[in-house]
């Protein structure tokens, strides 16, 4: 069975960063990672990002694990990075792409209760019909009750983080799906245990 | 004069945020905040990002005097946000557009020496030549001097802060002008002070 991804032979990145606004924020940071299983990714950390890169539902998964696992520590967690697909110039034939699509970090992340707020925003390139297929994403995310709203450049989702990051998968998997070959960028800002009151 | 702008009819957008690694977070932000003359840009900011919006010239000006006030702590800080002109979900009516190309915080940005390493994507929307707008802004970069390498999804620029933004708006501005009414974002991580061994 063939559950949600962009297909196994394109793979997936994600280039992101999760910033703890804390002094002990390396702590956050390795403490998450020790909690995530990320052995079906390929995985690179250089001193601005983390990139991860395979199936799309292990680039999600383990995107989810280590922020959910950094923001159940109650300290102020926003995971800031863009997701890809297609890029011409990335190397399509790793040998992660031969994983199943059993995830990993699901059963441990979805027993985590992290309200979030987060902007998001797909790119899909070289795609005159773009702004449509944006327009349907967000309808997606209307459906599974996670959209608040469109504001300048994004739309917002509020909810439980796992709720959340399946809108994000979903709308991502989908727009990537729209021609064979469609190189499909997506940014997302989610933020946890803020200070300052939601803004809805 | 004109000076490097997109133009006095593109209203250009900037959503980001700026995250200070440290428990004092929310004072580094209110204290950087206090030192940025933030008048010529439309401003709001919600529990997620801040948005700004206006001339390219304040926007760069206004996102740069932030981050880089921030900075000037000592503290880890990253800026991450997207730049974008010529949505076509935009209001370009925006009496910001009627400010002069005077810079109000580059003099006081100038003064400050805050080392980064950033990595920025350019994403020209509904072009087939994307690829080739992307490629001739790194050509830009290295003749900045502050280019250092290409990365997966991003490519990777070290410097000053000002040098390392003079790039960000050079590259932003040139994308913007390869067609009269194009879409063009750009996503840039910069930080500063951070523990981690720079990856040059
Ligand atoms: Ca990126």
């Amino acid at each position: 069975m063939q559950g949600l991804s962009c297909g196994t032979s394109r793979i997936v990145g994600c280039r992101f960063s999760v910033y703890p606004m804390a002094d002990n924020f390396v702590d956050v940071i390795l403490g998450a990672l020790k909690e995530v299983d990320t052995s079906k990714v390929w995985m690179e950390t250089d001193d601005v990002t983390t990139c991860i890169r395979g199936r799309s539902e292990h680039v999600f998964d383990v995107a989810k694990a280590i922020f959910i696992h950094a923001a159940k520590t109650g300290v102020h967690v926003v995971f800031n990075g863009t997701f890809s697909v297609g890029c011409p110039g990335d190397s399509e034939g790793d040998s992660y792409m031969s994983e199943n699509d059993e995830r990993l970090n699901e059963e441990a992340s979805s027993k985590e209760k992290v309200e979030v707020a987060t902007q998001f925003a797909l790119y899909p390139m070289n795609n005159p019909d773009y702004m449509q297929i944006i327009a349907d994403q967000v309808e997606v995310a209307k459906d599974h009750g996670t959209f608040t709203k469109g504001i300048h450049y994004a739309s917002r989702l509020d909810g439980d983080a796992n709720d959340v990051f399946k809108t994000l998968e979903q709308s991502f998997v989908n727009a990537s799906k729209t021609h064979e070959r469609s190189h499909v960028t997506m940014t997302a800002a989610i933020s946890a245990n803020s200070p300052s009151k939601k803004d809805k």
